[in-house]
């Protein structure tokens, strides 16, 4: 009996018909996300959901036969969190991508969840209207996904996260039953806040099959954007925290070490980034951007970078192509693991030490942009073949321990998904551990909803 | 044997000593808060805490003799949360006042629950930082109480609510165990958002006694305000909508209907209000101040208002204390049953509508404010006597159903406490009440964490 023949898979074909898909491209595209993880083997089933009756369908089957069911989005993650495997049906939200309803005199939008975000930006943007969650993968994935993830981006610190921008999701539970979380309303404090509990919970408590969304207005005025360049990546750190200190909200401030900068100086064709050097992007926005930029520009100097600066919007983009092509950079190299640890701002320079600590111990160079602005670094580890080395895991348990020891969490915007699930407890302590464990079975009693992420098995602690 | 001789009092008497408080003054303070109930008769003990562990000390007592605990800070609920009755411990937070750490550089603080919201903003005030809540009780009421009931507050619209304004949250479970919540960094998607589950919990998830606040820098830039009357409230609460729409974004928008206004003039002994004449009371800040203060007037205009504007603060303080003289001016009439309703803000004229239907169809007059910004109203029920007459509760529940239809909700920042339990399954749907009612059980297996609030008892669905 091939996989596509099982009882489940039948009873799924019986009740959806051609929306059960088992073509091996499907199977197989499913078993991996971005992280560079694959699964052991192909899942059972695709079920690319129309509806929220498909995907309530989908959850009665997979409760009565006890199916381990995995959501999955656009596929953009980077902690396995979508990737499925043998004996799991996959359910794709991808085909609920429609635009419910656009409220400018509210401010909100009703979207289904497999919108891609850049699509519902465009949708927005024709009436003035903004979704202010930018996670770096936006031309690609999805708003569910962005919601499950509890996704970050480059403009959190001045805009917020997903977190701060939804108000209400409807949630289709393990056991087909669909709930109407939050609400419509600015305020809202009737009950315990359900809404927030879903954002990052990464597919385990219920499908999401429906968001409204807080919009903000399409911000008016220019956009400026200075890059700085300083010799060592803890003066560039240590000059993104003069931006802090000073009083000023950029819009966007990263940062890249000289390694990363070279690797993208080097795929884009650019000359020779200055060895050593790190360099700081930085944009301005809203009518106080050029006023900004000039504050911004003073701190720079004078916590000695080598300042250009721009009111040219097409120019900024050009220069922010440079950080954009870091991810490329990084895939040009080899495998990349992509880690995702968050500090408080003013710990960044002592991060990037603890980074420099690491690659001396561990014998490794450690590429990493930081999104400077709101303390989340991404170091990147190169490796060849498929899966991460131990010799890395161990520099990156290194890295966990070095910035929640600053006061810092695991995972600034990716979520824990399969890479990170040994490292919870640590962070979260047993007892926290153990409560949020209780509240996935309650949203899920018997387990099936993306078994073996997140909370998994004991902890080290 | 009097309560104060019980041995749950003598346990707790032996391990806190003089923080152990029978005193009749205190007993009779705890029964009731400021939402015009009170409860049958006297608690146990209140238990002074000064420390988190007088705290663990006072539920691990709790939980090995199974009596109720009611956490409470300065009391100035508005929905019956923190009323504490016979057989019931009170837990007063209100000892534990330390600020523990200010950070400028990070912009987060980290205070103990019992400190009053008013004293923090005087102490960051002095570093030029701000934290956004402002309940109008901001002057009593404390940051544990605020966070326990998801306050509001009247900039919400621009600056957001208390789940906007709180990164961590550390929390002593029922049986005495504590646990750090959230983080230190603006970006965190380690595991489940427990933090923002316990923001507006109401005491029956845990004990609140530490908490990392978000903070925001003082705003630079004046200040204007307006105040522009209408013939109807209906008017007044278009032009608000008018205001919104028109993209622009006051950081106070407030509406008082012909009743309130009345009876504020006749308490400050201002000249008599033109009958049947609505007011809205609107201040911009930030450097864009000025500019848009005169957008708005001449909005308002256009939509029928006499507007008065000025750019000097203290006469615009004056303008407001009109409406920050609302809750004296209702008290000098009777009990007041405040209600909390809040719509999304183009329902507000259709909701002022169902207000003037139900002020009709049950004899009653509602004097109402409004959060016209956010689309949070305050209708008011003016009775005689120690309880809310059932002509009263009819013409609320009518109220509730109709804030309900119009993708409202029961409450915008009260809460549910004791006042408003019998409402919660009826928006929340059956399925999602009893959901948060197993995860309440999650955090206080034997219930003995305030009950009688919140999720009590079968619903009405």
């Amino acid at each position: 009996m091939t996989a596509h023949d099982t009882p489940v898979v039948a009873q799924l074909r019986a009740a959806l018909g051609e929306r059960v898909d088992t073509s091996s491209t499907a199977l197989e595209g499913a078993r991996a996300d971005k992280s560079g993880q694959i699964s052991p083997g192909a899942p059972l089933a695709v079920v690319h959901a129309e509806s929220v009756a498909d995907v309530q369908t989908t959850l009665r089957i997979a409760t009565t036969t006890s199916t381990p069911v995995v959501t999955r989005g656009a596929g953009t993650g980077l902690a396995g969190g979508a990737n499925a495997g043998p004996g799991e049906i996959v359910l794709s939200t991808l085909r609920m991508n429609r635009i419910l309803e656009i409220r400018a005199d509210d401010l909100l939008a009703v979207v289904e969840p497999g919108i891609i975000n850049d699509d519902l930006a465009t949708a927005l943007a024709a009436q003035g209207l903004w979704w202010a969650p930018d996670p770096a993968s936006r031309q690609i994935s999805t708003v569910g996904g962005n919601i499950a993830t509890g996704a970050g981006g480059l403009l959190c610190a001045k805009y917020g996260v997903v977190r701060d921008a939804v108000l209400g999701v409807d949630l289709v539970l393990a056991d087909g039953r669909l709930v109407h979380l939050g609400h419509r309303s600015v305020k809202g404090v009737t009950g315990l806040d359900l809404t927030s509990l879903v954002i990052g919970s990464e597919g385990t408590l219920g499908v999401i099959v429906g968001a409204t969304l807080k919009l903000r207005r399409a911000i008016p005025g220019t956009v400026c954007t200075l890059t700085a360049t300083f010799p060592t990546v803890r003066a560039a750190a240590v000059a993104s925290a003069a931006v802090t200190s000073a009083g000023i909200q950029p819009a966007i401030m990263e940062l890249m070490d000289a390694t990363s900068l070279a690797a993208v100086h080097r795929l884009l064709r650019l000359p020779e980034a200055t060895p050593g050097a790190a360099q700081l992007t930085i944009q301005t926005d809203d009518p106080a951007a050029s006023g900004e930029a000039d504050q911004i520009a003073a701190v720079l100097r004078a916590s000695g970078g080598s300042v250009t600066l721009t009111h040219d919007r097409e120019e900024g983009e050009r220069l922010l192509a440079v950080r954009r092509s870091m991810h490329a950079a990084m895939a040009s190299l080899g495998n990349t693991l992509i880690e995702d640890v968050s500090v408080p701002r003013s710990a960044l320079p002592a991060m990037f030490d603890e980074i420099a600590r690491i690659e001396t111990q561990h014998g490794l160079t450690i590429p990493t942009i930081a999104h400077a602005g709101d303390g989340n670094l991404h170091p990147n580890f190169i490796f060849d073949g498929d899966s991460v080395p131990d010799a890395i895991w161990r520099a990156a348990d290194d890295l966990f321990r070095a910035a929640i020891r600053l006061g810092g969490t695991l995972t600034g915007e990716h979520g824990i998904g399969m890479l990170k699930s040994r490292w919870l407890a640590e962070e979260l302590g047993q007892d926290q551990w153990e409560l949020q464990r209780q509240i996935v079975r309650v949203f899920d009693p018997a387990g099936i909803l993306n078994p073996g992420k997140v909370f998994v098995g004991a902890s080290h602690a």
